[in-house]
């Protein structure tokens, strides 16, 4: 299946957080067989979300949205999302219920932190306050890493796929040395093939089949200069 | 000025990369004063990449891309640019002549690396080989960080706008009981406000003038219990 990670966030788009959120899900995602064919992060406004997510909703399987879950100003991605699916926000019984169950009250808790789309089913933050949504393919997940991972692991078996097998091969060699080798481990196995220049070129090979990627990995080690 | 930045790579949206380019490319147009309305990973796949290029060029006052340059099958950056640009991709003189000055031959680099969209203007790869490019505020720059950032500090002065000033208060109360005085610094004073739990709730104030943001984290730390 094909996924969208939208990040929601100021403090991302100005450099201040490194969106190692975006990364986490990816990874998770990938072991799940599930391809990411978009991460896009997003400020904290209404429209903002609400556009991203209406586009890419349409056009994948599903859109996880993380981080702007909260009482505070900023934190309007519930906003959006509701924006996004023509909903109107209503406060959610179930997860009002947990937020007192937490030691907050009703009065308290006007401010929003349990409003959720209608009709969303609400997901519960094991590790914080904030609740977490879905409905429509469209997952929303709070924005602290701690939060984010425990609630993505209530949710991870909605997502899946053909998982891939990986080998890495570091080569000895300038990338421009290694095209004619890398399009002979193509011709010769069916695998995807990936080079990545830094101090030394990684390449990958990547493959359905797990024999077949190792296969292709030997036949590389064999005729290039590893490191 | 507003800007988008695009990431291009699989290894970024299989989890295996963290997309540092990204945070480093927001915090320094930050520091210059413009505002990163998206950051968008995509896949090394060319229409993917024209179309992401195509959205944020008619919205954005410049977009930088990042990855996916050289010799190799999956560099098809320049091709998406071109793409995108509706531009043949045409070996560029200049661009060829540093790359025989890096000791490559014309006929190793027939793979393309000097292949720019026509009418370019190419950008020299201080500490790589691939040169990047820029036309029509689309800035095309190396995947390889130490190259990226070479490559960006060569075209830096290119972007602009007014630099805002922000002063952090870590406060030791929870989010939620936070409210009120988050709501009153905002009428007391002209700032944008963040609220960002976590372990505590760092608090941001930021302001054009310097003056007013530290009268308001002046103010929050008067007026909020911190760590």
């Amino acid at each position: 299946m094909n996924v969208a990670v939208v990040t929601v966030g100021d403090e991302l788009l100005a450099g201040r957080t490194t969106d190692t959120n975006a990364t986490w899900l990816c990874e998770r995602l990938a072991d799940r067989g599930a391809t990411v064919e978009r991460v896009t992060t997003v400020p904290d406004r209404i429209a903002a979300i609400a556009r991203v997510v209406n586009e890419y909703r349409a056009e994948y399987d599903a859109v996880i949205v993380t981080g702007g879950l909260g009482p505070t100003h900023d934190d309007v991605t519930m906003a959006g999302i509701a924006a996004a699916l023509g909903r109107s926000l209503e406060e959610h019984e179930e997860a009002l219920a947990w937020l007192e169950e937490d030691g907050y009250s009703r009065a308290e808790l006007t401010e929003g932190t349990a409003a959720l789309p209608e009709g969303a089913r609400a997901l519960h933050n094991d590790v914080g306050v904030a609740p977490g949504a879905t409905l429509e393919g469209v997952y929303v997940l709070p924005g602290v890493p701690t939060e984010m991972r425990a609630m993505f692991e209530s949710i991870k078996s909605e997502f899946s796929g053909t998982t891939t097998h990986l080998v890495e091969v570091v080569a000895d060699e300038p990338e421009s040395a290694l095209l004619d080798r890398l399009a002979e481990v193509q011709d010769r196995f069916d695998v995807s093939v990936g080079s990545y220049p830094g101090e030394s070129v990684r390449l990958t090979v990547e493959s359905t089949d797990e024999e077949i990627a190792e296969a292709a990995a030997a036949w590389l080690r064999e005729h290039v200069e590893t490191a």
